[in-house]
């Protein structure tokens, strides 16, 4: 048992991103958003943040009303979550289509005369038999505990549709995904044994926000370690009080602002942080950063989206490593949440 | 020196916030929010706490359509933030009026035809001198690094215009406020010496929402510790992973699903974690955790927000007493963040 490599089935789904993305890149699906004006996306853990995610794609993208929710904030408060609910149309999220908040969120919506489209990995699941209507991922079905290639591929298969004919553009994601596995494994693999961190901090902007709340709980349910998310700017607003030699703090870069980013990354290194950047164009963030993972993908910050999560993976598997832990069976997790009192 | 009390400045005005509520609650303000629709509300740090709470009190009390950002998403990303900029109305928050990043965004929104109230503690101040309307809270001023007087009284001064005649039901929350801060001081002392914790969580749902990421922070800038902040049930969704014996989890309790609160609490109690409840009515809470505050002040959930945030600011003190940190001199910070790039 001690010489057993841990996380093996959680390694290989997020490995096989490249060649998932590419199926779900090949189908063509018809917009389920025509007619639609006000929306509200909803799931649970990775699911929330997925729809933090959709919502920013829905209003940007399609110029549409759109907000997310934690579904469980719709199922307990829809008086505060649901206004008009009869004009509204609910996305309910869930890999699984079982968990317990995304159903009952989507039957609350329901009764009060609002139609639901369900995304999930799961045909024969109670949330997709019960929806409106459908839009189904089954290449990112996964057996493993965390949600890695199911988060990629509802984005992408949404991505997709938002972007109408430009859409082509990601066939680029692919053969970028797969550069970008293979040249950050062995450097984030050192990176994540190079001392003990006891914290890990996720920094971002703009389209980027959601994604440092992903990486944290990634952090969270594979390595068992402290993970925070932050506006990258917002960190110097109270939470840098805890920054110091054991923290590792990650910045998913942004196309513009990059004297603001140096001047923050510069500040972290006085507190003797260790810092990793995520992004595209690097150059100019080299000098005051210890490592950067470039995603090179010619795309834009919308268009790269699900590149940015790919080293966080291995980060966070590196680091479960690293304390012994295995991803695949992480303590106090099951891979649905169903609630005992529903 | 070893004797020395620590955070002697910060307890006196924790402390002395019944008496400076008091007089908030005693001024009579003209609404500044008549001829308003759409409503962006930012800050940084706890002013962007506060800008959640404000934009929610908007949205539920006077039907505006408000939302809240970090004043840097606002200066960073216009396009984003400010749709339609010139019939939008923007709530600059700041206790020094000198935080950059808010008057950046303030000015930004200006710049795009855009109007901006500033809402602060100090009349002589950069925002509070470029604003078109003045929102001045300057009871709420404080010496102290952290903000917590100067958040419930910038958050009652808006209350109290908000609810408009019904607001006289506000004046009940002075003496609930002394009869709080002096219950929970014995008892919340104790909490914090009962074991090492090394980890804060803060769960909440609804209009107490916000107030979880408020009560980590002070826990971060006060003690230097580890805390998260989540939807109450979307804790179960990942990262309860990292839950164990050196956990504390603080519920802000809310009036409805009384069941769904104690499967909760069961839950964590199976894995060890200690739990300390605020709320009302928490008779039925009782057997399933470990200590409660009972606000005790017969007024709905929003009419006591304010309250929640008090027993947190004695368990922050106390559990940086515990450590040997001074809140009055917290590491890394300062009490106004300037940007040195701009």
């Amino acid at each position: 048992m001690a010489d057993k490599v841990l996380g093996t089935l959680t390694e290989r789904e997020f490995e096989s991103q490249p060649e998932v993305w590419g199926a779900v890149l090949d189908r063509r699906e018809s917009s389920p958003f025509q007619d639609v004006e006000r929306v509200v996306v909803f799931g649970s853990g990775t699911s929330y943040y997925l729809a933090l995610l959709l919502a920013d794609l829905l209003r940007t993208g399609l110029g549409l009303d759109a907000v997310a929710q934690p579904s469980c904030e719709v199922w307990i408060h829809p008086e505060r979550t649901l206004k008009n609910p009869q004009t509204l149309f609910g996305v309910a999220v869930s890999r699984s289509g079982e968990s317990s908040e995304a159903v009952l969120a989507a039957r609350t919506l329901n009764d009060l005369g609002g139609r639901v489209l369900a995304i999930s990995c799961h045909a024969d699941s109670t949330l997709v038999k019960m929806a409106d209507q459908v839009l189904l991922v089954p290449e990112g079905a996964e057996e493993g505990l965390v949600m890695s290639r199911s988060f990629s591929s509802m984005l992408l298969a949404v991505q997709k549709i938002v972007m109408g004919e430009s859409g082509s553009n990601l066939n680029a994601l692919p053969a970028a995904a797969r550069r970008v596995l293979d040249k950050c494994e062995k450097p984030l693999k050192q990176l994540a044994h190079k001392t003990d961190f006891q914290r890990f901090v996720f920094l971002g902007s703009g389209v980027n926000l959601p994604l440092t709340q992903e990486a944290a709980l990634k952090m969270q349910e594979m390595a068992i370690v402290t993970s925070e998310a932050y506006s990258a700017l917002e960190y110097r607003h109270g939470p840098k009080a805890t920054a110091g030699p054991d923290t590792l703090v990650t910045l998913f870069a942004w196309d513009s602002h990059r004297a603001e980013q140096r001047q923050l990354l510069k500040d972290l290194h006085g507190y003797g942080v260790t810092t990793l950047v995520i992004g595209e164009n690097l150059d100019d963030l080299a000098a005051v950063s210890d490592a950067r993972v470039e995603l090179d993908s010619g795309l834009d910050e919308t268009g790269r989206l699900a590149l940015n999560l790919l080293p966080v993976h291995r980060l966070a598997l590196e680091t479960a490593r690293r304390l012994g832990r295995d991803p695949d069976l992480s303590q106090n997790l099951t891979q649905v949440v169903r609630l005992a009192s529903t």
